[in-house]
């Protein structure tokens, strides 16, 4: 089984952290140009980050921010992209054709676009208006963005403070978590390794990390069927189907739509007996100050998820890299 | 079985299209006002009518517009709905109570509300702004209001041609349409009406209806599992868990996402062998022209689903007004 070294997870995480002076000094001389709106850019992955981002900047911002499918923009458009836009994105190949296509029309608009390309030699890293290369933590990478941005709108006062908790704590906690998850990893793999459809319930933050889960990692890494739902949808149709035996999942986290996530875990209980529910609040972030919680509560889920995906690929048999369609036949 | 009759369908539709004059006295007069941007409400079944409708004005429009689920509402809220801000919103009982308790909230901001509320008596109606009690239609009502404010911008010049068109010809079109559609709806019912699960894709206008149709009508109504992919998310990891036997319906539409939806049920015959196509090109629109096909797409795989779901209720003996949680149980 895939084992995990904390030192390494320190580092990577550090290392995520250190790219904000880089970030700040772009989005600073971006936002003095003046703009009208921020388009989160993506597909799959990316796209789910950028759900993502949009609802952390909800909470606190009167700014205009939406992200936009790279595959429909191709064919639709979105006449809000003007070269008053900045555009995030992100690609760990740089390859990935749809944002590549999207990048090209966008920049003809004259929207200023910035792509964080992990591997800095793609021609998309030489495509957008700025590249930055780092490995992994897409999220924490675009949510660093989103905060500089509350900043200078002084929409996020206390964003130093923040950071400053963020730089003296952060990797050390949420690599903390990590190592010691296969407590709830293990046993949960052994339950449902070999389920016909798992559902997962998300909200907020979480949402976007829930509906990328079930889908590129479960059903792409894991071939096992997932079914995804907002934790808002969830009583208005779709939980008819839930029985005794349903496996779902729920991420309660911590920001504000963790009443919409409790809901739902608070009445699972009466209709299903092979329910999980994960909540941030029995996870330790010392050096965190409480109110910036619900933050961080996507990151904690992901911690616990890497170990859930090791455990299950153990279990399986199943390497996660195997692919039988995506990127292994034309379409 | 529930059969269907064509003056019914014909009469229904007829007046939905006579709500335009309301809706655009209505429309005509806020826009005078100036405003900022305009926002589609809802939960269930509205947000995913709020999704259509939103997807139907990105074809043509500048304007700011986005859809806003009731739920997260009520406790994230959303900066950009302001005093400026047309918030339109559909209820047909005007009792589901995350809606009510949003527009409750919004009322407070100053926002202009729009409300279709069905029971012209539910509370609901007294709290908008302007209340349309008119009973189903959801999707023509919202894209009657979007397309009045997109003719006032100047987007949608033969919006006259359009409607009359519509007025003319849709609901003659569309009904006929409804009662032949068990030449594919019956066969279609034999073969999955017992599927573990059903997979649903959709793209563009037709997305927010592919979403609805399997949680609201599959998964609340017949009981049946269901999971719905965007078209343009079926290549980013979904796809990996289907196989020869998984059971796969793609809505292949007019509109600009066409392309899309084209691109899976190009490939999908390479790996699945229980798939089928619906696509509106096998459908006559008389009087219709060409270029307003690919905004009733959507109306055409509803008049489909409907006698589908006809037929699935009638052989499963499971009619279709029964919840076992859904207002049943306290939650």
């Amino acid at each position: 089984m895939r084992t995990v070294e904390k030192a390494t997870l320190v580092n990577k995480m550090n290392g995520a952290l250190a790219l904000r002076s880089e970030i700040n000094d772009f989005v600073d001389n971006f936002y003095k140009q003046g703009f009208t709106n921020i388009c989160w850019l993506g597909i799959g992955g990316t796209y789910a980050s950028s759900m993502q981002a949009v609802i952390h900047m909800k909470e606190k911002t009167a700014l205009e921010t939406f992200y936009q499918n790279a595959a429909e923009y191709l064919v639709t458009g979105n006449k809000r992209i003007t070269d008053k836009t900045l555009v995030i994105t992100s690609s760990v190949t740089g390859n990935t054709v749809e944002v590549v296509d999207a990048v090209k029309e966008i920049s003809k608009i004259g929207a200023t676009i910035l792509g964080f390309i992990d591997d800095e030699n793609a021609a998309l890293a030489s495509m957008v208006s700025k590249s930055i290369s780092y490995p992994e933590n897409e999220q924490l990478k675009f949510f660093m963005v989103a905060d500089r941005f509350m900043y200078l709108t002084g929409e996020f006062p206390d964003y130093e403070e923040f950071y400053q908790e963020l730089d003296d704590h952060f990797a050390e906690d949420i690599a903390n978590i990590e190592v010691n998850a296969d407590k709830l990893a293990e046993p949960f793999a052994q339950q449902h390794h070999d389920d016909d459809i798992h559902y997962f319930v998300g909200a907020g933050n979480q949402w976007g990390a829930t509906y990328s889960y079930a889908m590129c990692y479960w059903e792409e890494q894991h071939w096992i069927k997932t079914r995804a739902i907002e934790a808002a949808e969830f009583f208005h149709g779709m939980f008819e189907i839930i029985d005794r035996d349903t496996p779902v999942t729920v991420y309660v986290g911590e920001d504000s739509q963790r009443p919409l996530s409790e809901r739902v875990a608070k009445f699972l209980p009466e209709i299903c007996g092979n329910y999980t529910i994960i909540d941030t609040k029995d996870y330790e972030l010392p050096g965190i100050s409480e109110k910036y919680r619900g933050t961080l509560s996507p990151f904690v889920f992901h911690a616990i998820n890497n170990r859930i995906d090791a455990n299950i690929e153990h279990i399986n048999r199943h390497p996660m890299d195997i692919r039988r369609y995506y990127r292994a036949l034309k379409y």
